[in-house]
């Protein structure tokens, strides 16, 4: 089934100990869909500007990704500058221009309706509540966030939570949202925020996946709707161990995009597709890190991550 | 098959944001073999001062395991202060008093010699190159150091290292002996340096197993001696969730003795037989976090070790 996505779609200038690149195509709305598109539909909501070309059209048409909903207006695209040098798990930012994000007020196209998976990527949390409230019917909603929105929109984003099933985000994140160190106690605090489901990235430790009320469920046992977010105890993927981390950009973004649009791909939301949903997660993270911005994501084959899956499963599995 | 271990016997005085203890049992020998105690017999080897009396020597005999090597001496035991009140993944050393420790010459009774599984818990690695050559006849050998010996001794170590099948470690630890900071990379040159078999462990998010030159290798091809330590691509076991870490004080000991302990009872080091360690290993080192000192040791059953097994199992396996 198909996914709505909003976020941002950008241009990044990124340093990493591997080498420098500038104003490639970026944002979060770019990798998740690139990274959900290996699964299922997506459909985009953002906004761009007059630097937004035929080059970069054709990346997300190469994947058969519907940019109806990418809104083209006067000005330049967001921009990000930001540098790993000093610790690959954490940007260091360098410059934002906000540019036509500034004004960005999402505006859902009438084909796009239908879509019963959505994926509030990192943005203002008010504007991912508006999108979340033009969408009511949605069968899944996820989302993501930073600490930025953490830290000073609080209140907004409280409001956004309420309406999660599933919330993506990263060891730091989860620790600042709950106010608690400990992650098992941090991950039941966020629980009881709305979400039915939270999923904490260890970065090259891979991820867990941890559920709300009905934790201590079975896959055997009746399940509340949608079966699986809110049922069974805690999972954990792995990481990749890669032998060079080129670029970390947008990985946590192709993990929810590898999540979600595996998710969205299967008919039941049942427990063991929440799992494998995490593997599928993790593989998509794994090959963002592994060129400079989309680069790996463009040349991906199916049968690449359908070949990292199973060495996920030989990292992990007894037998 | 026995394990003969050499290491510390000490006293310790922690302090953890969940409390204080004085004086209280510990030392890298006593958590192994309390840890190995519950798979195969123990025999230790250690030196202890006066004030090793009968409470200290009962701990050992509830477990069965075989004091013969532990030497009694005028003058105190080891002991050591230190703390996690800032950072509960690296203790902070308040105080170290060697004592009886500062003129330890390892002495193996005559009874201990047919041992086939030799650990080297984290000791000075002059003391454990002498131990191991008086043991040449041993099946499987394992270590562990840290941080002091390898920036300080690192010739005399990487002599140890060159007689070893296992080496135990943390992410730091690993990152410093190959001067590399990626995990695998490091992983691979530690992997030259003599060691068969590498054991990475990441606290709270579990253990890497790397194996060595024969890494390609899968458990149907033939392996070289002993089979399984350099047989298969690496393994991740996870680590518990814990509300909370009460002493992490001996938890990397107590991996290596569930993980040594597991690997001694089985009838062959297969590939399998290493990954179900590993899973041991992380078990056992969750348990010694839950109290402080060796008290969770103390009381824990076979059973409870089995269950967490299961948990383990449900956690990272995808069916």
């Amino acid at each position: 089934m198909a996914i709505t996505v909003v976020g941002s779609v950008a241009f990044d200038s990124i340093e990493t100990p591997a080498g420098k690149r500038d104003r490639c195509l970026g944002g979060a709305a770019t990798y998740f869909s690139l990274s959900a598109s290996f699964f299922t539909d997506v459909r985009v909501i953002a906004v761009v500007g007059e630097d937004f070309g035929a080059q970069e059209q054709a990346v997300f048409d190469a994947r058969s990704i519907n940019t109806a909903g990418i809104e083209r207006t006067k000005g330049k695209c967001f921009a990000w500058e930001g540098s790993y040098l000093d610790n690959l798990n954490e940007a260091q930012t360098r410059n934002t221009e906000l540019n036509v994000f500034a004004d960005f007020d999402p505006k859902i196209p009438a084909l796009y309706r239908d879509s019963k998976f959505l994926f509030l990527a990192n943005i203002d949390p008010v504007l991912q509540r508006r999108v979340r409230e033009q969408m009511p019917d949605v069968k899944l909603v996820a989302g993501d966030t930073m600490n930025f929105w953490i830290k000073d929109h609080r209140p907004a984003l409280l409001e956004v939570l309420k309406g999660l099933d599933v919330l993506l985000i990263n060891d730091t994140e989860v620790r600042m949202l709950a106010g608690k160190d400990n992650l098992l106690q941090a991950a039941r605090a966020v629980l009881t925020l709305g979400p039915k489901a939270l999923v904490v990235k260890h970065g090259e430790y891979g991820a867990t996946l941890f559920h709300g009320a009905a934790e201590s469920q079975r896959e055997s046992e009746p399940a509340s709707q949608p079966k699986g977010v809110s049922a069974g105890r805690p999972f954990r993927a792995p990481a990749m161990l890669l032998e060079e981390v080129v670029d970390p950009t947008g990985a946590g973004d192709s993990f929810a995009g590898g999540f979600f649009g595996y998710l969205a791909s299967q008919p039941e939301l049942t427990p063991g597709a929440f799992r494998r949903a995490m593997f599928y997660g993790s593989v998509m993270g794994s090959f963002a890190c592994e060129r400079f911005g989309i680069e790996r994501l463009q040349k991906l084959t199916r049968q690449e991550i359908d070949e990292r899956f199973i060495l996920f499963r030989e990292l992990t599995h007894l037998d």
